[in-house]
């Protein structure tokens, strides 16, 4: 290596701007082991303590993306636009999103996660549908790209091998709050898909990633100028994560609650971040030039029941039982429920529901892993009887648990009556989607 | 472990003061293994960007002293005062020092370390000393300081070995530079010695580990807080390294050299240091109340022959051959000598030696080692003919090079004449002693 690792460590340790081969000499030390884990986690704390330019955190993306295969999909001649979002509770829009817009014409070659701490997964939710495999090689993939313009399947491992190992480190070592890091581990591994656009949904409040709205204009924007700068058009939505999205937490909970949502019977919060992230999407991608105008595309392959259809041929293609979508028994399900019911003297409204806290409690009910070994029941999950804003009868209940054993039941339910607010007066509530980030040539 | 690393490395991330319990928590885990070497070295860089307290240097020191081995010492009656220098080029004062104070009444229970880069160490000083032995076993150490006052042995591993563990680590992660981490390693290790009291020699300039006087006076008040608030007397001299100290580099060469000085024929620049160094100990070890009086008893002990005495007697009890004190070519030495000539037209004056660059040129023909598994020729080194300040005349050469084979010998004469500035005016010679740094209460 032309560049020793202290010396590259002492730079960024020092302040300065990291050059071209220094970031790449750290990112293939990363892969061969020429940066030893322990030099890397010294300089990711370097980073984390004096930040990356934007350019610098570019090089950062790109020596990621290419630390690894690229996919590249030329047979694709539909616009092939992805969504990625920062993560909140409740959120089950890419099983939504996909085949919308798949049916209004794009290509949506998705390659997700799994669920870790008081977030769900995309894979996780997927796989409650019985015999779906987010699994396939290479060949499978394209087919189904072409035939159905849409695949959600989990990242191969030699995708982004860079990015396997240091968010690995970052997690223990205190390393993983970081504008420029998390940049580079989002936008490598998206731009590693073969995408010509990506539109991101960044979630800020105490149930995301990013507590504040400003902390989450801020990582939007630098999402948006990396992407763009590598020649993707990018753009972001900030989305509020306070309260779960939509009504439904755990994984068949949520697959069902998908459905409901392409069949057009979706609850009013979800449809809204969805239709947002959706419209974006079919801008980015070319197929319209105005906001009204995919607005009534997609709502018109809800109605048309194209959607809806779309999503069956993803699950058939995929080996999941496609009767699921007409028989909701067919997913895992439980068979016992416990009502919770809060101690009020008089009428109520919902004043907040944290998120966090109802996100952590779906983990202790075993709907969530808090470590990446757990097993995790696809059955299991709440209801959210009442959201922020709802008025609350006394003796009416606001959640209901969907559960397997008891052993956890009575701490869930104190921790989810800790977790929700109530207000004797009407509670106004805010807009999910608070801004969209966008280069400056497009706003 | 209570605490768990990625949280205590947080805590520093984000510039909290961490607490008694945590830093214990992180040298316990650096020995145990409970700590990764990733995850201290995040925290190291931490600890380097957003600094220490002196309450939590100080925990962190005495963590560090008590991950191993504590000497005592109670059956020694004498005051134990030992002197540590933070390094320079030709710095051979603790051979001297030793014998000196040792002669005077103290006991010096000296461990020291091998030399690495530009400095040497007085390990490999002494070793030049056919037979001399640096390592004893603790019931050999303990007779040698009863019986005559003076031991300088290497450290053995069961004492510090967090700053062992933590010293390899640093060199690699480009976190030594940071002057809470360099008190705790210098302060842990002499602590845990069993002294009384601790002299420091701090040294600045182009040939030291600190360059500029602020830097070095910055590290000998944090040297002296914390070995005071340790309850050890602590104070430090601040002293100029930018030209060689003494007129011999090389580790043969410099106990010829610290010889004559025992016998009071040592040039003045390194007398100046060593006198300095040797009274500041007899204050602090009470032998004396005042500096007039450690000074006369000091020069009385040269002499009189005493302070070579006790050499003699430190050499014999080390299995070294003490007839190398009469007889200087029963050490190695070299049978070719290079004299360097500068290119003058006119009588000169010698306007600046580059220490470290001498240092370096050292390594390079042999006389240090680059990385701690290279070889040293005990032989080799450079006689300073003239120092700055000297006047030389057309065709007289400024330094002397001992050397055993020619392979380097060209370019350590090239970085010679590159190290070696002239002036046709005199030139003034700055002190070398510029301050004393004790407590206030000293002061």
């Amino acid at each position: 290596m032309k560049c020793l690792p202290q010396e590259i460590i002492a730079r960024k340790r020092d302040g300065h701007t990291l050059r071209r081969e220094e970031v790449d000499a750290f990112v293939a030390g990363v892969v061969s082991g020429g940066f030893k884990d322990y030099q890397s986690s010294a300089l990711l704390m370097a980073i984390v303590l004096k930040g990356m330019t934007p350019e610098e955190t570019g090089w950062l993306t790109e020596a990621m993306m290419r630390s690894g295969r690229i996919v590249e999909l030329p047979e694709v001649t539909r616009p092939k636009v992805d969504k990625h979002s920062t993560g909140g509770v409740g959120d089950k829009v890419s099983l939504i999103l996909a085949p919308l817009v798949a049916a209004c014409g794009l290509c949506v070659p998705m390659m997700s996660g799994r669920g870790l701490g008081h977030t769900g997964g995309t894979l996780d939710k997927l796989e409650a549908i019985p015999g779906f495999s987010t699994q396939m090689d290479d060949a499978a993939y394209r087919k189904q790209l072409l035939e159905i313009h849409q695949a959600m399947i989990g990242q191969s491992a030699d995708i982004v091998p860079a990015d396997r190992k240091l968010y690995a480190l970052r997690d223990v070592t205190a390393t993983v709050e970081s504008i420029p890091l998390i940049c580079a581990s989002i936008l490598s591994k998206k731009l590693a898909e073969g995408i010509d656009a990506l539109v991101l949904d960044v979630k800020f409040g105490q149930g995301a990633f990013m507590s504040t709205e400003a902390d989450g204009r801020e990582l939007a924007k630098a999402l948006v100028a990396i992407g763009t700068s590598m020649g993707k058009p990018t753009s972001a939505l900030l989305t509020r994560m306070e309260q779960p999205l939509g009504r439904m937490i755990g994984n068949a909970l949520e697959v069902i609650e998908s459905i409901d949502c392409l069949r057009g019977e979706g609850p009013a919060d979800l449809m809204e971040v969805t239709y947002a992230l959706c419209a974006e999407m079919l801008l980015l991608g070319g197929l319209h030039t105005d906001k009204a105008a995919a607005m009534a595309a997609l709502k018109q392959a809800i109605d048309s029941g194209a959607a809806l259809a779309a999503f069956r041929r993803l699950v058939e293609a995929q080996g999941g039982d496609p009767r699921v979508l007409d028989d909701y028994q067919r997913l895992p399900h439980c068979q016992q429920h416990h009502d919770v019911v809060p101690d009020l003297d008089a009428a109520s409204y919902i004043a907040r529901l944290d998120a966090r806290a109802y996100g952590q409690a779906a983990c202790l009910l075993g709907a969530g892993r808090a470590s990446m070994d757990a097993v995790i029941d696809p059955a299991v999950g709440f209801e959210l009887l009442k959201k922020e804003g709802d008025r609350i009868e006394p003796g009416e209940a606001f959640v209901r648990i969907h559960y397997t054993n008891t052993d956890q039941l009575e701490a869930v339910i104190e921790r989810l009556q800790n977790a929700t607010h109530f207000s004797p007066k009407p509670v106004a509530v805010l807009p999910l989607v608070v801004d969209r980030i966008a280069p400056e040539i497009n706003t």
